[in-house]
């Protein structure tokens, strides 16, 4: 699979059905905000009437809040970062564009999608003259975090020639103090931040362009208006200024991360990296031990250019955890050594 | 306002609360599919998960019955359709584009926005050379509409030089006999269908771009993956399934907008056109009716380029009849010759 989260292809080569499977591939929260219907929440016209002006406007003041983002920069609400990263891809400035890698491959194909080549490298002094640069951070799959002040700089070297730093920081709400957007103000930096995957709502879709305002009327206008649903605007709000739910779940998902990492390490498998929303693990049998948990209908998330990786997210309950413990043991030999 | 459906602002001028105001802005449907709730259709996985490749598929195939849409024909699902008319606006072939006006201005916002320039033609004869021929059908306000005989006679000429006719199909729910979907082949023909105003959730943001594979896959590659919601995609499956509850509330918003009809009648507006979903009048005065009504916080759609016009959506009750009945006996001396 090229990306997590396509339970039903691994049901369809695996057998089961889909409530039976463990899903680890993605690093989507599995507690969500809220109550799971959302009934309470939501009034019938979230889903009658076209989404207005105030209603964006409220979702945006709550995410600003959230992310403690400077008041001189501009949010668009986007439906899910995806479709985001997707414009930016035709919205950057022309000229060659580079990716720290490896990461999150959705930046490349977007890129290619756009007809526009994104060279890899491995770090920020390889991107040579490019004038777009794009960064995961913390990054998807190994967790590599670049500080604010790297950051920054760099973007000032950036904006001598005209060019655009784009951080995905889809995993920052684990790790707040990574976050660029507290320290950023005139850089020509966009930064996306993704609302399902900490508040395990990733079937909202909804996920936010944080950049100056020129940029961001941009992405708006190729959205056109109305592009997020009226429910992901109310939940949104609602999730977003949660302040206290979002302090506990920073603390809970941190120590169910500690969790599975025992247990990983327990049958030989040391975590080399992640966020405490995925683990991951680098085995030379990664394939094998992928192939052996989905006979156990328990999808991890492999890699086909990385075939020695192997990306584990929280299973987020104690018998789900112990679902995958049993799982690995009988997953020899690989897990033996 | 530009739009319809934006109350907040109507609010804003004169005063009230938005429940108590009674919007007849907009042309989407005041009887919603389904229990205004959706917690039984719904399940968690539908907010929590990724939208899976067979969810969309199943949505797809759905929507193709229901618009009974030749085999050959491709479906992308989208966040509504202005998210998609937008992204036509930049995929349509190079050259000219024209557009029949009046109409719906949505198209010609998103040409602008992609930096294209679209003519405004008052009928396909006037369309010339150019490329791109956009045209809503049945249109928006006056609800004229040309038949599939004419669009695909003229679809043809446009093959002939590598053009596309888009028609915007945003109100064919109502009058399905409208559709050009039944007979379009391999015509270079977009159409785009709106989930959200005949089956009255507007705020879910679900619509379709139906044309040949090329013109659909890239509108799929500009958006990425997953940009339909999780609870679009099944509610949108559920209803557009719903064959009966369709017919009966094509025959049911029939017969309201005849009732709205003798009510305008009664009080001296002919009306000259529109959908069973809204009716446009033609009244010198049309302005004053917007703003007499409007203090009595009924919202109406006017027209800054046609001060003449009024667009009026169904009450959707005979209450609110009623209240639109006293309201324009009250509005004299506009409606009392």
């Amino acid at each position: 699979m090229k990306h997590g989260g396509n339970l039903a292809l691994a049901v369809a080569r695996y057998g089961g059905v889909t409530n039976d499977w463990l899903d680890l591939s993605t690093g989507i929260n599995p507690h969500a905000w809220g109550d799971g219907s959302y009934a309470n929440l939501l009034v019938e016209n979230d889903w009658m009437r076209l989404p207005d002006t105030t209603s964006g406007e409220a979702l945006i003041a709550a995410a600003r809040t959230a992310y403690a983002a400077c008041e001189t920069l501009t949010f668009a609400a986007t439906p899910g970062t995806q479709a985001a990263l997707s414009m930016l891809a035709r919205l950057a400035p022309a000229g060659d564009a580079a990716i720290v890698s490896p990461t999150y491959t959705g930046h490349r194909e977007a890129w290619h999608a756009a007809g526009r080549s994104l060279r890899e490298v491995e770090n920020l002094d390889e991107a040579g003259d490019a004038t777009t640069v794009i960064l995961v951070n913390p990054n998807n799959p190994d967790g590599r975090v670049l500080s604010a002040e790297t950051l920054l700089a760099f973007a000032r070297k950036l904006a001598a020639r005209g060019g655009l730093l784009i951080v995905d920081e889809a995993f920052a709400d684990v790790a707040p103090q990574t976050s660029l957007l507290p320290y950023l103000r005139d850089e020509p930096v966009a930064v996306l931040r993704s609302f399902g995957k900490f508040f395990g709502l990733a079937g909202l879709r909804l996920g936010f362009v944080v950049a100056q305002s020129p940029l961001v009327r941009a992405v708006e206008a190729n959205f056109g208006s109305w592009a997020v649903s009226g429910p992901a605007l109310a939940i949104g709000r609602a999730a977003l200024s949660d302040q206290d739910w979002q302090q506990r779940m920073r603390e809970r998902l941190g120590k169910e991360a500690a969790a599975l990492d025992a247990v990983l390490g327990k049958v030989g498998l040391p975590v080399s990296g992640g966020t405490a929303l995925f683990r991951l693990l680098v085995h030379a049998d990664a394939i094998t031990l992928h192939e052996s948990l989905a006979r156990r209908h328990i999808l991890t998330r492999h890699f086909d250019e990385h075939p020695t990786w192997l990306r584990v997210g929280l299973p987020g309950s104690k018998e789900a955890l112990e679902r995958l413990a049993e799982a690995l043991a009988a997953a020899s030999p690989v897990t033996a050594d």
